[in-house]
């Protein structure tokens, strides 16, 4: 039930050309999901900023086309994840002004990193194998207005590179720490600061890491507080959290 | 290196008795270790107001007893996590005014409840096995000096439950889902909030169960952005992570 | 918002008191889960016939009781499961009339096999050590009005005892195959038979059976069209499932 | 032992050629599997009106092509599954008549949707990735004559969408859920209906779904009453049982 | 239908007071299964010389105890598997002349290791902790009739204990290799003989055992040929295998 | 140490020309494992008959080539496992008188069905899917010597079909039962013969199948007695298994 | 076949008193498992100094007792591990001279740390949960003739607790680094020596460590070259190969 | 703080330009990390002689040519591990003077198997298919100065052929056990040595493999001590940990 449609209600109702009894029963059967919609829709309203996104896999390159099409019509930010180079190639022939990031296999649409950020993140990266779902994460995280550190190849192996690097952790508002195999980083991170941590455990490895398994278990069972976890490789839900949260930190955004 | 010798040291350089290749040597050699532990000290003196944590399994009670004592030396607020009943009873003839939560099997020193938080949060617990878990994650909160709204009984089974409690996701600064066996509450709260939302699986089930793996697989695959999730049956994990973003959402506490 | 409010606002619009504006605005703030908990009311209504169920592991006795006593007092049928022998003992103490069913622990009230059912289902059980599981199915289902077919120890190893009981599976509206350990049974009487068949797959077993995953694997693969499965041990949830199933394919009920 | 041969044995009975000795004996011969057989295809009989089904994967376009013009012979429906465009394609140029639909990758023979349906069900799917899986479930129980409600995109992190379609719920005798992720449209499905519902898991998802073992657990842990499950992406499977419920319910088909 | 019934069915053909068409009829009717459960009979008889088994677990002292009785009725030989020293004490305690077997915890009537065999098995244990599965190999082959080689303690990590025993492998039928841990002991086993070997793995072990799954897989993956194996501690059942292979072997069971 | 070797040292000993301190020595290095392998070579001699077999995966064209020359050079029968058609074909430009079965995707030479076996394996396969294992089996077990009874398509959900070729176990010394999916042909088949069955997991299936898995479970799991288990998709080590029970138990081959 | 006998043998040959035939064919019987045992024995003998170790689990009292008295005969030091203190008190009663340690839940004849020792291990462990493992591998080194440095509490969230102790990795051969929860003790440790690391998991965590396989997998997957890793718990076999190693390194155990 | 900068701030402190409180302040906020950085260069310094090694999966040939660059600039010996034929004729194409080694798949510059070694370990492999694996292991202990006895084909279903290599065994100071499979050989040969043993699982293997996880899983429960394990497949790993112990076994590498 749209708006007219119950203004056109209650006017009857005024008008007495609608009895209150039925009124009653048309308001019962109202499909109240229709105002949840609009709840809805102000909530997203409230999200302004944080870019539309197209997930890729299993989609054909023309329906990809169309979606960017639809969102570009009323967003000035879109993007698509987990886009092969073969089918960025095909997205870009048919719709303009796309942007494709190799690593991250992003295709962007009105992507700029913020100019003067007043919220911050860091990203850290264990291993230049953990890029492509670190960039993933901090493109995500600009394209939501959020400034971003990159702190890559500080795996806990060579444990100096990574505390040479502890002041990027001062000054944000959400860490972000992705890592393969063994999936150790988070811990130590964690330990390091008391800004809220997302894991993001990687696919990155081979035999008993299980598609990433390993360092998804790792990262569950990290002994640091204030610690969670997203899904293995997923770059843009720790983005989309991390600037969430740095967002809400900073009165600018408020 | 503690300061007392560093400051004899550089004295000695100042007065000429060291040299400065002398003085090179030695600073070479400093434990830096030992001025990273005073950083993380000053850390700890940031952190203050978040309780002290014992984890009760695998430590008797006479250990658990002492532990207490030595920090409630220090500190105001010390609890600790996963304390069954006996034990509790024997660590409590043994420290006075500590206080024992039944249900999340918490043993507190100078528990309250925050009396006019400034940050506050929401816990959404889906089923009444899961209270344990979600009071672990409030009360955890709560020492950490943050509002808790609990919201009990709301599994995605009765979603008019959970409809009918949405408008408790309003003025508050980051969510926890608290779900066992099929753990689908984390989406749909996901889904009805752009707040943070920290997913707690909960062993809460039987067969394929599997602990709790089944909750938490489903969250780490939840379709709803802006989630991550701790280890199955971690409420204080939680509560600590999402009074960490709370708090620093609010002025007060920045 | 309850009718009687609505009502009255719509009388005020009638009457003049309240503007349409107005009355727009106290609508669309209106609480829609209210009207929608009461269509849920209306669902339960329809449902009326299914026993009210408590799930007893995780609650005390105490609480138990105090359940049963709220829902005796609006309902003719109540049960609790898996509900252990000292649980029932107790529960029994505090409320009265309650029968305790020793084999599928289940402690009843109200519980009465239908007199002359129209709607029919079938349990096959493998082994008499699936029988506590293949009970909880019959008496779920008996309490919801539906007359029930036991057909105890008819595993596979002994197809015969199975073939024997063939007629069985004839004037019944669905089927529940009971089994533990390799789970075949499911596939076997899922080809006799084109009615629907619901398998419960048990934690009967040792060793590779992985606490009834083997039973489940086996369920969830079999060739045979027409099977549904639900999780290990889930007696409840296939007697319920099947007597939705039964009463639906009955005049009588409809 | 066909018909024929027992008359003949009896009428050598009746004329005496044969004795009562020599009759046991051959009857206790007697393989009653053909008996048996004879029952088997009377059960076949009354399965009429649902399609005959080929499982592609593993065999050759000639072979699928055989099989196909053999039942095409006796049949008026027949189906082929998970049949790649590819192989669809060599099938189509040596059988005349045959559909391929893409999303679903059938191929079929005389699909036609029911024209005037007494029997309905209703697929919901999370995800439009889910569509393949969906399709072919709607396919199977549309050749089974049933009538497909499809209701796509209705994932439950945005559950106004789903609740907007809660009426699609009204008027069907069995509901299939279709989801892949973290699977939790089954449990809200299953919560707004008192309809038999049917969980599909799907492996759509990446990294901790494990091939859509997350959903599958999910499913299989749904704390939403008159739900079973059936194999990952088995699409085919859910359509058959529907119908097979869903007929059952009306009387046309009685 | 029993031969009675038959027999009185073709007299009356024979007879002429059943003419052939109604004969037909009712042989059409006929409950196969029955004359299938006659088959059964007769190869049970066929098998005579293995013992009657009762499996303990889930079943009460008394219920044993029952089937102890009625087996006992009818066959020299009875056991029972996975019989705890209080459940058998109590067994005892009511049937008479029945023998407890402490470390396979085994209750046994008639049991005699046979005396002069003509066919023969090894079973092979490689720890001390095995020896509990092992010994319910040997019984049970030995109330078969089979004569047992036992060979404990020859675990692969001595592999010159084990070459010290190798003669034990000549002379015998069939050879099962019981192995917990990392369940070697079948592989080198396998490849110092060329009779058929059955694996058992156990569940002796911790941490990455997984409950003797470590041992399982070693043994499904063993690249010798001529092995099989069956469920995790499954002693008897490779004790009844071993025995029908070597009986079958050997002439005088012919 | 060969035996010309040995008996040229004691010749010498004996002559004169190489004193007992010396040959002391040179025994006393000798390799004992040559004696070994010379009982090993006993072992094979006693073996003749079985065929020589090449694993192909993870080795070139080149490789299976020059192996199959150096074993043809020995031996009347050689086979190769796992042997793509692209493979094949190289090989069998190279090597003369290779036939490649493209089914069980096995290259051969020497392959004869025995003309008149004395002794008698069935084989049973429950899908056409499991044909190539199944398959596998089979000639594995006839150029072993052994008669093959291929009982191909009796899966289990169509018992009937099953027990129609029951008497196919009959006359056979020991039985193969191949299946994917559930697997649960094992336990029937094993329900329905005393002779040693082999269950052969295979990896049909999709899903939950886990590549093989569920069948393995189940067919370890099974109820029935007398059956063990080989490999996912080992149908050589299942059809070189029952043909060493098959000929150890008849007198022709003793 | 000991040396005496075979000179013996030579000397007939020599003598003429055995021919050469009958020579071949004594030697051709041969054991030679009896020269591989002396060689055994010969490297038992290198072996000397480390500790007979008996393991408890699944030996009865009297059992352990009996083994301890038969290996106090011949060694001077002798231990058990995984005894509870049930069992140690039964033991230590019928045995004299016996130490039970109960964190490690040892019980030993004969330790002394040793007093002035060349070879050194470090163990690190990341939590007082995980002492017991610790200490067990402690001791077995330092039973095996090898200086420890404990090195407790330093898990990696507090990763300057670990650094302030790095000094302790200086002068050792061997380090093993002992951790629950997430595991990532071994990695950071293995990236600050270059001396042979031991990773030892323990099963300390709840959720998803899965009984300590987080831990475990974390360690397989490190990023620190250098490390291997022991069964989760597996104190003693770390403590067992740290000091082999150790010992190795230093020349006064050459 | 380079030492530059540190001795002009000592200089200050001796002339007076900077007194001692400001000196402290600015010693206290010193980077440690820096000094940290420099014992970590130091310790690779210490390390020299081992290769630097590149790992192949997800990098560019660009990108690992340009590492190579860089490698060779400061060091002997480099080598790229995991590469595939066609990465490594691009990277050859740009880098002079690397040699591919086709079975291990890697690509080195300055490889030389050392002269004459005075640390020697043995490498085990047990069949064909783990060569590729074993190769790696091998050619990183020579890149590491340490000499390697390849004792390939030693399967422990052949225990003969593996026994007469036992002698490779003597005067190695470590030895590497690679088999896939069932892995049994790190067991067996860990009872025929006290060498420090490495266990490397391979892949090698199908079905109930699960890609190497059996073998992985039978060596963490090996009952032969002095063993321990690394990632499937890491054959770098083990050669470089196998190199670690041998060096410093031996006084030359002191």
């Amino acid at each position: 039930m749209d708006p007219a449609k119950l203004q056109a209600l209650l006017e009857a109702v005024q008008a007495g050309s609608t009895d209150v009894d039925a009124a009653m029963a048309a308001l019962r059967e109202l499909p109240y999901e229709e105002l949840g919609y609009a709840r809805v829709d102000h909530h997203r309203a409230l999200r302004t900023g944080f870019p539309e996104v197209i997930y890729c896999p299993g989609k054909s390159s023309a329906q990809i086309a169309g979606i960017f099409e639809r969102l570009i019509a009323r967003h000035d930010q879109v993007m698509a994840t987990r886009c092969s180079p073969e089918v960025a190639q095909e997205v870009q022939a048919a719709v303009p002004d796309l942007v494709y990031h190799a690593i991250p296999r992003l295709l962007t649409k009105g992507y700029r990193a913020p100019e003067a950020p007043t919220a911050w993140i860091a990203v850290f990266a264990a291993g230049t194998a953990d890029l492509s779902v670190a960039e993933e994460a901090a493109i995500t995280a600009e394209m939501g207005g959020v400034g971003v550190r990159r702190v890559w190849d500080v795996g806990v192996a060579g444990i100096h590179r990574l505390l040479d690097q502890r002041h990027q952790l001062e000054g944000v508002q959400a860490v972000i720490a992705v890592a393969g195999m063994e999936g150790a980083l988070a811990s130590v991170v964690g330990g390091l600061t008391d800004k809220p941590v997302i894991g993001v455990p990687t696919s990155v490895g081979y035999g008993a890491s299980f598609g990433g398994t390993a360092a998804l278990l790792a990262m569950l069972n990290s002994c640091a507080a204030g610690l969670a976890v997203v899904n293995i490789d997923n770059g843009f839900g720790a983005g989309h959290l991390a600037a969430r949260i740095a967002r809400q930190a900073v009165r600018d955004f408020a």
